[in-house]
């Protein structure tokens, strides 16, 4: 299974005109490579793919993957809200060498059930890139229901989800749902940082995480103390973050995360307007958490 | 008062790639023209700006205003996820002679009020094109509060919002409330074709139509007895589109005018995908009121 275990998802530093930063690019990557992550979910909501030209995002994806050597696989972001633009961006994707490809079904016009079907089948068919459903409603705006899940699974190169950890206390039986609509070997992953423990308890493939992009090694403590079967080792790491998972309920991971990089000196880190960074209390309020917490 | 009356929303005839069908798109102005509307709705998100890149939505407004010939003011959508690929389509309906843009929130990322009122002022600003708000939350997933709307109606440049029609019931409390927060003269439109009889007759200023976009002569008839006091008359008229009104709301008015421009002959039509043309029942039905109707 190509997607287990930590899909760490990084920023995509840019400047002010949506031109990628490589070298700072490079090194957020490396930090992810030491640090042993399963996967690297580059150009993700949080790596800002959406507001990035397929030039940047080529650009991005070449130096990362150079940059990872082979030492973790990369899933990259092939969204796009037209699907002859989606083709090419998987495309690309493939020349460049990714592993797999994320496939958010972007939206303007609300999209019914069989648009989205269609537009992932022509993806997968036409770029031969292996495929991870991206269901994102907060940003897409679309749901996927566990029927469309299991059809889509069943389609050539389409081999994974990634779905929005539901509720701890209902993980499980979505869990058991897609099992039962989708196929042996097809990985059922969750995102949504402060869910997810206890969806890799339930027993989930998959974390694709924010807080792992920048924050790696606390991010594999707990896949690894899960890994081991140390559920209340890991729930414990987990209750460490509840501050920060306070910061991303309100204010959004993307914007905490932003300001986190830039307030440790990671790398110059301001979201792409209109979006803004964060500023004035609530900017201090993630500084006091991050001195209070001494992530790495 | 630029915006005010029927303002008419056209689809942008495009192949499948995305490459506008400019001689299509003259036929539909040139009948919008001759019918007397008071201004043209270009690439509005039925016109699929979103879907289109900045290259054609420029060759679609040049051939705009040259068949308009300055019988129509042009309106033309100037939306984008980035704020500065809005400043730069602002800036080209500037140079092209656009009367006015019409300027979405697009999202991706869920936007902040604050980002959103930095966005409007960031681009009418550096554009210098006259902007109307687009408030649409069932495609940008932002709703404008009325005090944001207060807001922006104060800055330079800002002369109108084009707001969601509500409940009948709801309209002229909508109304009132905003009159209380804009300056006089900004003008206040609605949208939602099967609502927008009640806001004319409340006192809403425009009438940002589909419907129009294909039909114009009969959407001229209603705007028009509204303006002579025939509310009943306008009222009349409305009701015969009913069977259209609910094809709208289940299909999208945006799927529904596709398929009728398609079925009339009036042009190619099908719309960018994802979204996929209406096909089999759904169509026959369009085919079907289309029938009864007998519009022009």
């Amino acid at each position: 299974m190509l997607l287990k275990g930590l899909s760490a998802f990084p920023i995509t530093p840019a400047d002010a005109e949506g031109r990628v930063e490589v070298d700072a690019l490079r090194r957020l990557v490396a930090s992810l490579c030491a640090a042993k992550v399963d996967s690297i979910g580059l150009l993700g909501s949080t790596g800002t793919y959406a507001y990035l030209s397929r030039i940047e995002r080529r650009r991005a994806l070449d130096a990362a993957i150079e940059e990872a050597g082979g030492k973790a696989p990369i899933l990259v972001g092939v969204g796009a809200l037209r699907t002859d633009d989606a083709v090419r961006l998987a495309e690309d994707a493939k020349a460049a060498g990714a592993a797999a490809g994320l496939l958010a079904p972007v939206s303007y016009t609300p999209l019914a059930e069989e648009e989205v079907f269609q537009h992932f089948a022509t993806v997968a068919r036409a770029s031969g890139l292996p495929l991870c459903i991206y269901d994102n409603p907060a940003t897409t705006h679309f749901r996927f229901s566990p029927a469309l899940v299991g059809r889509l699974s069943r389609l050539p190169g389409i081999i994974a989800v990634k779905s929005p950890a539901p509720e701890p206390q209902a993980v499980a039986a979505h869990l058991a749902e897609l099992r039962g609509l989708v196929p042996d070997g097809f990985s059922l992953g969750y995102s949504g940082d402060w869910r997810s423990v206890e969806a890799l308890i339930a027993g989930g493939d998959a974390w694709y995480s924010v807080i792992a992009g920048l924050f790696p090694r606390v991010s594999m403590a707990i896949v690894e103390a899960v890994r081991k079967g140390d559920d209340s080792g890991a729930r414990l790491l987990n209750e460490r973050l509840e501050p920060l998972w306070s910061l991303f309920k309100e204010f959004s991971s993307l914007r905490v995360i932003y300001a986190s990089a830039d307030l440790l000196g990671i790398c110059r880190a301001e979201p792409p307007r209109p979006l803004l960074p964060l500023a004035g209390a609530a900017r201090q309020r993630v500084a006091d958490v991050l001195a209070a917490l001494n992530l790495s």
